[in-house]
């Protein structure tokens, strides 16, 4: 373990490391671990979906809708049907198929909620200061529209089950402007944890002083699971939608999913599922902006993934592609920093991403070691709100991107730069952060 | 002229007419004249397009750019140069092209207004009160928009060159709430009227008490002739970024299109082009809400209409669709109504409608009848704000998307229940409108 070395010790091994790391350098490698992005052979799965809408028949939809003209703002049944699992939900009548992006649903409902509010209360933008709870690490995206709204982002913080629930019961209980909470509740990104039923039941159940609270349940890796009949596990996630119904809060939540990283990121489809009321609403809100998503899209996500089996099976073969890598990414920190001490990672069962969590004040730093000996990571910081880590310790590893050979050698530059910045830490060379309580 | 009748010769004539329309009835018609959707037949034209994009060789862009995965918010190079002259753009940084609806641009440009401003001036949302011009007869759903944030539209008149200018600058000149105007330029919806040079000119250099008053320029049917080397006429639109740029308004205008009565209503491409200081401030408000939008869709449309040439032959196929049922309204209006008097129709060179004028306080009625005769058209009043024409005489006539034999029984139920309101006005069955001034 590095933290039991003595100084000439550190010093000697420094020499060492930056020797190796020199030597990398000079191999000019372009590497790319940065954003949760399937790769070719992935996208390759889904090549029959460019042309199985192609006859004029399958531009009929099962209710005769032409699906080249205008109409249906809230999405064709058969697509509906087609996501209902993704989003856990049994009626359709509570789904609406979006377009091409569920980070755009998002981001326009959030604004919906500014403009107009909801369910009776008061727009948004007539608050003075409007909060937003953020489990950390988290997602990017996610933080960087609430922080668009100037919202003050909260981080709260997270275990294997989820998010804290005594934090997060604290923070809602008294404070009206208090106003929702992002969860990405199953694989989630970037730790991988799936929140336990009882995260999910005291979520649904707890006091919020906002009515108007809402869980923004992006539910985005819901069937990408690395296990299928390999004897791994599958993680399983209680639906917020049957817990709010029981504990008698049917308007808290909304869910999102989408195909993204089913079918074709872009050109996928979306969809959000709430309760009746919420659906009521945001069709009125919606039709003043849109006369209707891709419908000739979601024929083709119904014509190609066909129905839940299907999707299953598709996912499958996504995994039999995604698995090594992540075995990969376990056995390549394991056998280089088991001895080094200091790091922990996370060993999800699904999702798009390891968390790794270096020493204290370590992850910038390694960030910037990587990205001079030509490996891109997703920027230090960027799991926290406002990109800024307290403690400088969680980089987010994207490892689905690169062909295994390249995340192999990103992997050797990955550990040696944490192995450097972890000596220059611990010889005084980079700072510990000094941490507000 | 029925206004130049005896009452007794209108008595009699409104027996002869409620004989017809009672026959009509029995005929349990169900035809629909209301909405602007093109017909099967053009919606055959496009079917190439399905398969176009379909081998790994079509998924990049000429940048390299794998279409299949996510990236590039503000649309490929290659989608900006198709679209470019549908934008009179020539210069495709100033270009975002966006998703399948070029309302939900438009929706979003304002709601982002209300949200942040722009270039520095204060959120909409401050203001108690914004007002925005409504040139009538205008479009239904953009009116729907302004409404929604709870603007005061304004109507403002129109005659054969555009919206009547005088009022327009007495308007916008000294009240800095008065934040924009709808402006369909060319072949516009629904009177089919270009906008004249002087128009053009004087929109870009009139002066605005407000600095962010916007120019709404939606040019929804910019290549939508319906002459083609037929000896007909082509009409020319004085291109509004060229006149801003002339009268040092360069921000003034946003410039919005899209394919969707080029291939498919719903599955089309859209975009927009405004100043460069415009177009950065979108682009990073538009990179908070998605990753980019459908880049494969986008390639779709490059392979299949391929060029300006491409986009020209493709839309003189739909006017060889489109010629027959619009020279079949002028005839079927022509033969009934030039005897009957009070009546005035525009005969357009391009776009979706004819806008028809009935006598003052039929529309309603004329509506009301059609409709109990199984011909629905658009309803009375939706070509003005609120729905609300003051003079209750102006229907939109949209005759692209029945087959020309529904259209010509339609067009004959119309000339009808023209016919037989204008008797019921003069015989004093139905009323004017008390108009205020």
């Amino acid at each position: 373990m590095y933290a039991d070395l003595e100084d000439t010790e550190l010093e000697a091994l420094k020499r060492d490391l930056e020797h190796d790391y020199a030597e990398i350098k000079r191999r000019d490698l372009t590497l790319n671990m940065a954003r949760g992005k399937p790769s070719s052979a992935q996208l390759d799965l889904s090549m029959p979906m460019l042309t199985c809408v192609h006859a004029l028949e399958d531009c009929y939809s099962e209710d005769g809708v032409d699906c080249r003209n205008y109409g249906v703002l809230d999405g064709l049944p058969e697509a509906k049907r087609l996501l209902a699992p993704l989003l856990d939900e049994e009626d359709i009548d509570n789904i609406i198929v979006g377009g091409n992006s569920s980070l755009t649903l998002m981001h326009d409902q959030i604004a919906r909620m500014y403009l107009f509010g909801t369910l009776g209360s008061k727009p948004w933008s007539d608050y003075e200061n409007v909060k937003w709870l953020c489990p950390v690490p988290g997602y990017d995206r996610h933080f960087a529209i609430t922080e668009e709204f100037g919202m003050e982002l909260i981080p709260v913080p997270c275990d294997e089950h989820g998010p804290d629930m005594d934090v997060v019961e604290s923070l809602v209980a008294d404070d009206e402007s208090v106003k929702g909470i992002w969860c990405v509740p199953k694989y989630s990104n970037p730790a991988g944890t799936t929140y336990s039923d009882e995260v999910v039941e005291r979520l649904a159940r707890m006091h919020c002083a906002a009515e108007d609270f809402r869980i923004f349940w992006d539910n985005a890796y819901c069937v990408h699971h690395l296990h299928f009949d390999d004897g791994g596990e599958q993680d399983h996630l209680l639906d917020i939608g049957i817990a709010c119904a029981e504990a008698e809060t049917p308007d808290r939540y909304i869910k999102f999913c989408s195909t993204s990283k089913v079918t074709f990121p872009g050109a996928g489809i979306s969809a959000m599922a709430a309760s009746p009321d919420n659906i009521s609403e945001m069709k009125q809100h919606l039709r003043i902006g849109t006369i209707g998503y891709d419908k000739l899209n979601q024929m083709r996500h119904v014509i190609f993934l066909k129905d839940a089996d299907g999707i299953k099976e598709h996912m499958a073969a996504h995994a039999r592609i995604l698995k090594p890598k992540f075995e990969l990414v376990q056995k390549k920190l394991s056998d280089a920093l088991d001895e080094v001490g200091g790091c922990t990672w996370s060993n999800p069962n699904g999702g798009y991403f390891v968390s790794f969590d270096g020493p204290e004040g370590t992850a910038r730093r390694i960030v910037e070691l990587a990205r001079n000996a030509g490996v891109v990571l997703t920027g230090a910081g960027a799991t926290w709100p406002h990109g800024v880590d307290p403690h400088d310790s969680n980089i987010r590893i994207a490892p689905t991107l690169p062909p295994i050979d390249e995340l192999s050698n990103a992997l050797d530059v990955f550990t040696l730069c944490v192995k450097l910045a972890y000596v220059e830490l611990l010889t005084g060379d980079i700072e510990r952060p000094e941490l507000s309580d």
